[in-house]
This record gives C-alpha cells, structure tokens and sequence, in this order.
C-alpha cells in the first residue's frame, strides 16, 4: 500500500523528536500502521539554522503555506504550539482536506471548540494524544479505554517543572527560587516560566481531559488556577511530619451540584501511588464508577515522550483514513449532539479539606478563639499540631488539618482569624485530597 | 441510529457486571458509542438459578448454540472462561458472522492465533481487552498508544491474588498458608488456587502482552513459570531491611539473543511506583525506546472493573462495525505478515540479578569457600548481610545480593554451595530486577 505524506509544521524540540523516532521506527511503526509513514515536507523557523536531525528527502521552507498547500501531504502535524496564526494554519489545512495531529495544548484547550466543528465539517480526524501529559496516552485511555463508565472525578500532576520543583523542595529541603534556578539551569524550567509555575499550562491541559471525562465544551475560562510560587519547604516539613505530600494537582470533579475545574497545590497522603510521583514525571488518576481508580504515569514532556504520542496519532489517522468519519472516535469522546452544557462551580462552592498554619502569640485564650471561629461555621479540626516554645508572648506556629468544607465558608472563617490581634499575618492554607 | 444488538454467553461474576454497567451507564455509553448497545440474549448454566442482575428483556437460555446461531445478534459477548467447548462456541460465532469479545486469558493465549486467523478471513473484530489485567486499558495503550516506540520490556503484576497473598505477608508478618486461607475466606484466592498462586493465570497474561508489544506468535509453552507458594516471612523481612520488596511479576524483554518471557517472584526497590501497588491491585510498566517508562495501574480483576474493559471493547467494535477490515487495528498491534517468529530465550540465558539466602555453619573459612565458588564463575556479590548469633558453631543466615548474571552460571555456583558440608539445606533464591 502506498505510503502515508506527512507535513511539519515547527521543527523545534518536539518536531525534531518526531522526525527522528518515524526515522529510527520505521520498521516497527509501518508493521503496526500497515503502511509507511513519510515526512515529505516541514515548515521552520530559520532555514540557516543548523541541526541534529537528519532532515534528508524533507522538503524544508520557512513558509508555512507551503505546507498547508501542498497537493502530496495527508496528513499536517502542528508542533509549534501558542495560537494566532497557528490557528490559522490549521484551520486553513482543514479547509484543504488535509487531517491534522497537535501537541498544542494551549490552541486545543482555547479553540478546540472551532476546530472539532470544521473537522467533522469536512470528515477529517484532528488528533492531540500528546497535548496532555506528554507521551502517555490518557486522552486514548480515558476517550476509548473508559468508554464503559461514568467517570467521576480525576486528579493529575501534568506540569512536570511545577513536580520538579516540589520534588526537589522535598527532598533537599531548599526554598523555591533556589530550586527554580536550578530548574533553569537544567533546561526543566523556561528563562520565563509562568505559564508552568503559575499553573497556566496545567489548566489548559485539565480543560482537555474535563472535556473527555465528561463530554463537556473545553472552556478553560472556567478553571481555578493557583501555581506553586507560594509554597515554603516549612509546609512541605510540617505536610510530611503529617503524612503528607505537597503535589500541584489538576482536578476535575463531575458532583451533584456540577463540575469542579481547579488546579492547585495539594496535600496528598504519602501512601498514595501518585504522590510518589517525583521529578519531572506526569500521571492522571481517574475514578469512574465501573472500574475504580486507575492511574497513568510517564514523561509529560520532552522530545521523544511527546513525539510518542504525536506518532500514535498519526498510526491511529492512518489506520481509520479510509473509514465512515461518522463512525470514528469523537474527538471529545462524546458525540458532538450529546455535548452537555453542564453548569461549571465557583471555587467557593467546592468542598475539600485544608492543611492551615498560622503564627500567633501564645497566651491563654488563643487557640479559644480561634476553634470558635471555625466551630460557628461549623468547620472541623481534624487534627492540631503546636510547633514552638512553651513561653508565653512568644511566638508559635500553629498547624491545623481542616476537614472537608465549603471553600466559602472556610475563607470567611480564615479572614476572622486573620483580624485576631494574636494571629500574626496572613494564614497559609493548602489544600488536601485524600483521592480514594 | 439503530441499536447494536449483544449476546452474552456466561452470566457469572463478570457477565452479570457486563449487563449491570450496560443498564446503568446505558445513556453515557450510547454517547460515546453513538449507538444503544443492547443485550438481547444470553447464555446461562442453570436458567433456575436465582439472580441479583435484572435481565428484564434479555432471552435467557441454557444452550450455548442459540446465541452463536442467533440471527439477530451482532456481537458474542464470550465470559464464561477456558477452552474447548468454548473454543468452538468462538469460533461457531465468526463462522456466523459474528464479531467477538473475550474476556477468557487461556483461550486467547492458547488459541489466540487460529481465532485471529478465522476473523481475518470474515473481515471481524475479535476483542480482548479484559482479558488481561482487568479494568486497565493495557492492550489499548499498548497497541495503540505505544506504536510510535520499539518496546524493550514489560513488566507486570498482573495476578490479583498474589499480590494480594505478598501484600498481607509484608504489611502483617503472617506466613503464606495463613495468608492464602484468609484470601480464600475473602473470595480473594479460589478454593483451588494453583492456577493463581503458581504463576499460569500469570503466564496466560504475559502471553498476550509479549505478543502485542514485540509482535511475535501467542506462544504460552514458551513462558518460564514460578509462583509464590514457596516465599517466607522471613524473605520478605530481609528483602525489605536491604531496601526491596517481593512481587510476583511477569516479564518480557526484547534483548539481541531473544526474547524473555518469564513469571516469578521478584525483589524491587521499594522506591519504585510498581514496588507500592499492593493489595488486589494489577500494575503494569512498560520500557519503551522513545517514550521512556510508563506505568498502567487499576483492579485486575472483579465484577465490574472486568465489565470495565469488556463493555471499552463493545463500545470499539461499535465505533467500527462498518469500517473496511483491512484499517482496522491489528488482533496483535502488527499487520499480519508482519509477525516475526523471533526465537525465545531459555531460563538459563537470561540475565538478572538475585536475592539468595542460606544458612550456614559459623566457622573460619565458610564465607571463603563461598565467594571462592562465585567468583570461579565471574559472578559478583553486591551486598552481604549475617544474621544470627556470632558463636563458632552457631547456625547463621547469610543473605546475598548479586549482581546481574547469566541464571545458568548462577544455578551451576549454587548447587555446588549446597554441596558444602558447612550450607545447610538449600539456597534460597529469589531474582531481582532494578526495572529503570
């Protein structure tokens, strides 16, 4: 059977990582497919710059039109990632016939929306496996492997710089911005890296999995976010003194009262799976009501971890190219009029539980008022932990485990703390999931 | 669209979840499928028996043959376990035109490859996705999500009561046969265990693993098989003292001699994800050239996580009942012609690192005449631990690590070590894999 043309679009990181695993694979990768899968052509930035990979029979321009015009490509794969004329690009291969794959979890999570509409328009498949948690393959897992349950909630560490850093924060007891130089300096961490510290990338990411998981509209607008800049190795000790981890979690839950979409630093018990997953690595534990809890781990990132997945999509488009494209596997998992526009909730009306530490004077009558202000709205202390000097006047930290609560309630409560005259500036206060 | 019609045949443990998650997830399937999937007819051992399940509008009947020749139904839904009756029911049904789905492991890896055989020849899918390790998506991620990478090797726990029978054994201190009776008052372990408990549950497992990842024949003959029954507290003691812990474990290696397809008990850094999968839980970890490692976690086994998959595989021959057979994804991962018939390594040439413990006479010259017998052999201790008293004369225990070795070379050294007149008793000997 005649081979399958393939169009870059960004030979950069992941596009090199592509190139060299269809190269290096080819054997194995058209035993799977059943036919050969060959890049004729790929778009970059700079045609004088120099490169590691072999690029021979690989027409190179650095215009992508070029790509998105060519009569011979099938097949464009889109690798640069952001939006603007990117979605242009793709949109504009739509528009050719041509069908797409992406690692672009930003342009998915923001106008994935359109771009399903124009492929099921025009009949074409636009795959996006390595999108989301790098090479494993969770969008499948969750899209066809779970297609048997109701899935209720799911958690996942997908920001491997954000893991890093607390990986590293707990295990060498530094602070973060040491910790974060050093990420720099590793290549694990961008020169700017809000979009991963500050928990942007992770949400775009958690927007695409909510999406599958419920058969709900990609709506990132709608996701909590709170990144890792905050959290002091102090929390960290106290968290694992308690038997806890600090992880920068994704979670999605489908409740009664709707659909949580949050990403935050998290308490995780020490005894789960996922919260012994360290470093760089990624993993997405799904409860659903048939199968329990699975969980799946591997490199969220990278150059042939994320090239895994974008090859896996191409297998998966070059072996249902021929087929009825209303029989395919939606791209949201569910059909396109069975989207349901369920209501997303407020952060302030979901309920879990929280790690507090406090600094107050020590003296008679504190701590007195302090569970009276929780106590009024009816928030319960699970646990209290006193670190400091017996003396009184001076200064101790207070810990405090908060069972599961309306976050509403339990800001309202932390400000009255705060007001007290003993409470020595702001209260830290983390979340905590038990995940079981 | 009109409904998939279903037959069932066995509606036992797994069958009966089959129909209850059918019936309760009814509405969230037949979104994801596009179509209702309707159990019509099934099977049964004994129609007088009372049942939990409701099959209000399914023809329930004692003889098999009604479902194979049923002529409204589309896909035989086979979950009634081992061969020869039910091989013929199987292959009565492709005959007929139907499309399968198995959750039977001995019958795919015993008959697997004439069954593929068969559907090929009518254009049908046969699925199998619960056959090994329950609810978790393993084959999909393999066969689909995985193609961009030549896989190196797998590992897996993939018996539920084994490392159920390990877990107890570690965490409470009780040996194996109070532990084994416990499961079975549990409904953990069968009345008969051996097919658990000596690895052949196992090794069906790994059978079909090693076929989809590398792309060689089912070859379940070929599989070096060992079980659990013969592990002490005391081992898994000293395991745990030197940083290891014991989990039964198939694994598949790729390696330039051959393959490696091997199930028994294996010492694993307790630091590794897979070491803290415990209880009835099933884990499987694959090695891959481009992806690196990633790990699949979730129940093994059960009603409803076994519905699990069974139903992922309905809701897939749904998604492509109307497809052209030739695009369909392969039984194995690889296109027919391209099975390779890569030869399998013996026992004795495999390499792997391992766990020994003896007993001993304490005298002057013992630990000499030892490591005198290893290192004849170019075999090298990685560590040594004496337990036991330190009075000449005394029995001790010797606990070894060695360092990865040819078996033969290591089965060759310990049989003369037992020929020792100061070794008392055989040597124990358990392998040991870094798996990173």
């Amino acid at each position: 059977m005649k081979a399958v043309n393939i169009g870059l679009i960004g030979l950069g990181t992941v596009g090199s990582g592509t190139l060299t695993v269809l190269k290096r694979n080819a054997q194995e990768i058209s035993r799977r497919a059943g036919r050969e899968i060959r890049v004729i052509a790929a778009a970059v930035k700079d045609l004088s710059k120099q490169r590691d990979v072999d690029t021979e029979g690989v027409y190179l321009t650095e215009n992508m039109d070029e790509i998105v015009n060519h009569p011979d490509i099938e097949i464009v794969v889109e690798l640069v990632g952001g939006d603007g004329l990117i979605l242009e690009a793709v949109m504009g291969a739509l528009d050719n016939g041509m069908h797409v794959v992406t690692a672009n979890k930003a342009l998915i999570a923001l106008h994935g929306n359109e771009i399903f509409q124009k492929a099921r328009e025009k009949g074409l498949v636009v795959a996006f496996e390595s999108a989301v948690a790098g090479g494993i393959p969770i969008i499948k897992s969750i899209r066809e492997g779970l297609s048997a349950n109701r899935i209720e909630w799911l958690a996942g560490i997908i920001n491997g710089t954000s893991n890093y850093i607390l990986t590293e924060m707990t295990e060498s007891g530094a602070n973060f911005d040491d910790v974060l130089k050093d990420a720099q300096d590793l290549g694990y961490a961008e020169a700017d890296p809000t979009f991963d510290i500050e928990g942007i990338d992770a949400a775009h990411k958690l927007t695409i999995l909510a999406s599958i998981a419920f058969g709900i509209p990609l709506q990132f607008d709608s996701v909590y976010v709170e990144g890792i800049s905050a959290i002091t190795g102090e929390d960290i000790t106290y968290a694992e003194e308690l038997g806890y981890r600090v992880k920068h979690v994704g979670i999605a839950r489908n409740s009664e009262s709707g659909i949580e979409l949050r990403v935050h630093p998290t308490l995780i018990p020490v005894s789960r799976l996922i919260a012994n997953v360290n470093g760089v690595m990624n993993a997405v534990l799904v409860e659903s009501d048939a199968v329990g809890p699975t969980l799946y781990y591997g490199a969220g990132a990278g150059s042939e971890p994320t090239a895994s997945a974008v090859v896996a999509d191409l297998v998966d488009v070059v072996r249902t190219i021929t087929t009825d494209p209303e029989n395919r596997v939606p791209h949201l998992a569910f059909h396109k009029d069975n989207i349901i526009d369920a209501p997303i909730m407020d952060m302030s009306q979901v309920e879990t539980a929280y790690y507090l530490r406090m600094t107050v004077t020590n003296k008679p009558g504190v701590m007195a008022s302090i569970a009276t202000i929780f106590g009024d709205r009816d928030i319960s202390i699970d646990s209290i932990l006193q670190k400091g000097s017996g003396h009184r006047n001076d200064d101790v930290s207070i810990i405090m485990l908060i069972q599961n609560t309306l976050e509403g309630n339990l800001v309202e409560a932390v400000t009255r703390v705060e007001e007290l005259s003993t409470v020595k500036g702001r209260v830290i206060r983390i979340r905590m999931e038990q995940l079981s």
